[in-house]
């Protein structure tokens, strides 16, 4: 099997290893994420890494660079998913990491910094509403407030963790110290339909958009559908549908990106007048005072909204993360990289959605390569990736370690 | 404990029996049900009754008249509840039934036709979404694709009858026979603010509006919220919200009643755009053509909006009842009921509420009282009714069943 075609074989794979039999769902500390965790592991050994799963779930691996112990080039992706995801938005660059270290390994080309290569455990937030738990812990911006999470059976991530056999109180072994790093790459499907549009495989992400993500209840008061006039109704639904057009059309016109994602009537009985709806909120922009905007005009819609229809409107802040600008020096290694493809002037966007390198890049500078999606489509069964993309991805990835190490060797 | 005291303690005692610690749900076929119909028929036989649970979970009790084996007159109401339900809908009929026959037999004035007075099983219809269940086994209008189908945790209606010790090829057993039965008198709170608004206790109500209820499955494409340009999402929930406020604004139009009750989005990741939405449609209005004509405007504007965004829709009818008019002789009897407690010109007017007489209608005729609660606020905690108006509809009550048994004795 040549390696493009194993990379494809072991997307199958991890896609086999989910909570619900009819679909791809797995989340951090579940007893999947331990399935991949081993899998991964024993994948990064073949390439000729150690490997380790840190203090937080991240499965890690490495290989020495000239010298043992010098600081480490880290890359990777991350190993959870969505509900109902697609099987590359993550998985694809753990593996092409775990491949392009591989072929270092197998060139005996050393290079002047370890590759450490990491599938990070949490990148989406799917369990605990909170995103890039493995990412924050290795890059050391953890809160401690997060240990009282709970998902949605009650559990909470401090349990979560001796569940799946981690201690709390050894969170801070897996931060890493800045001296011991030299950057982050990582490849990721780009989500989005530019490249394709373009007719272009590879892009350099220039920086991740900022983003804000809200839990919000809307309160007005349950009652008989038939008997409760008009007049009298505090239907708490009709007002949080009103705010869904809003975040739609404020979002396209100001050019921001808001979406719901999540939104449910209480009690949710046929013949009852909803009294409480629980929706979340994520927005996204290339500048953060874009973003803040459009969240201070929606919050103003939705007082006018609930003043006029009685209701109360709660509003919790789960996430926010300023857009990341990815660095100079990376980005010029990766655009060479693509090059080396073929591609004499890739592409350069941002990144609409977000990714482990916004809390990374707390530890160490970070770069990005996108790679084309078919209809731009992901957190989606129907998301999908051309293998001679995945081939050029693997050797602009490789071209793009190589260009930094020789930088390196050159300064 | 004078008789309108114990009424409310039996309210009390009942709502006690859920099967949630912090709010009152009790749906057929669960052990709650068992529990209150074990409750009902201590209380009934206390009041000289007969008892017996019939063949679809309905507790009966009957008090003979002035012979054995007279046809009866049926009274109660039901005993089931929405989530989170009040304490008076449905329970205070069936205890003010028991009441009044309680009266009759402590008075032994022994009536030209028996008592019957049913607790009953399924009104609401919460568990298996389909309401009157009980109603429609007692009046022989039940539907043998209703065995099939199935509760939130996949039980079926069978697999339900069964667990609570019922047997389905038994359930022609509970049909009734028209020759058996003189009509059918229910009191029940408004579940409005009319009466409120008028300052008045009770009311005679003149038909029961017709209600339809659908299933509605709005379908679009989920995909990742950062990723995915607004020209290129068929975002299910915007496209759902939209309906939502179109069901208000064409109800409010129209004057016909229309709510929106359960709504949720799938598959619910916060970073995720639903791809689809399931909700339930409730509409009802005094006349069926008003309804009818509301809908037919609604799947139309539905049908734009779907088209405008790419997504599909489609609509199951869960439920489907034309409007049920109240037995003129019956109603003259609730009248002059009303008129014995010192009100000289009761109130009348139609029900937006369904009742249990909709399909007992299908079995003899019928008429209800209503009875004011506070707010019109009912299928809620705060549902909440006056010590005094329940005095008042008990002995409404009461003299209207002893009106029609004057009625009956001259013709």
């Amino acid at each position: 099997m040549n390696e493009t075609d194993l990379i494809m074989d072991r997307c199958e794979q991890l896609a086999t290893i989910s909570s619900q039999p009819d679909r791809l769902e797995r989340v951090h500390l579940s007893p999947e994420h331990k399935a991949v965790n081993a899998l991964v592991a024993e994948w990064m050994s073949e390439a000729g890494l150690s490997t380790w799963q840190d203090p937080a779930g991240n499965q890690c691996g490495r290989l020495e660079g000239r010298e043992p112990g010098l600081p480490a080039l880290l890359i990777g992706s991350h190993i959870d998913t969505v509900p109902d995801a697609g099987r590359y938005d993550g998985m694809l660059g753990v593996l092409l990491a775990i491949a392009v270290a591989g072929r270092i390994h197998g060139s005996h080309n050393a290079l002047p910094f370890a590759l450490e290569v990491v599938a990070f455990s949490d990148e989406e937030g799917t369990r605990f509403g909170m995103a890039l738990l493995g990412s924050r812990a290795l890059s050391g911006s953890w809160n401690e407030e997060w240990w009282s999470l709970a998902d949605k059976d009650g559990i909470t991530l401090a349990e979560a963790f001796q569940d799946f056999g981690l201690d709390p109180a050894r969170l801070p072994g897996a931060y890493r110290r800045p001296e011991n790093y030299v950057g982050y790459l990582e490849t990721h499907i780009e989500q989005g339909p530019i490249l394709e549009d373009h007719d272009r495989r590879l892009a350099v992400v220039t920086s991740i958009a900022g983003a804000r993500r809200y839990a919000i209840t809307v309160t007005g008061k349950a009652g008989h559908a038939g008997g409760t006039p008009y007049d009298r109704r505090r239907d708490a639904l009709v007002g949080a549908s009103e705010l869904v057009v809003e975040v739609e059309r404020i979002s396209k016109q100001r050019g921001v990106i808001g979406t719901v994602g999540r939104l449910q009537a209480f009690p949710g009985g046929v013949n009852v007048i909803p009294g409480v709806v629980e929706l979340s909120l994520d927005l996204r922009a290339e500048f953060d005072n874009d973003r803040d905007d459009a969240l201070a005009e929606l919050w103003a819609v939705v007082d006018e909204i609930c003043t006029r229809r009685g209701l109360a409107f709660e509003t919790r802040e789960l996430y926010r993360a300023d857009a990341v600008p990815c660095d100079a020096r990376l980005m010029r290694a990766v655009d060479a990289g693509i090059r080396s493809t073929g591609d004499e002037k890739p592409m350069a966007f941002w990144s609409r959605a977000g990714h482990d390198g916004m809390a990374v890049v707390n530890l160490t500078p970070i770069a990005m390569l996108f790679l084309r999606c078919r209809g731009g489509v992901s957190h989606h069964p129907d998301e999908h990736v051309k293998k001679s993309d995945v081939t050029a991805a693997l050797d602009a990835f490789e071209a793009a370690v190589l260009a930094i190490a020789k930088e390196k060797t050159a300064r």
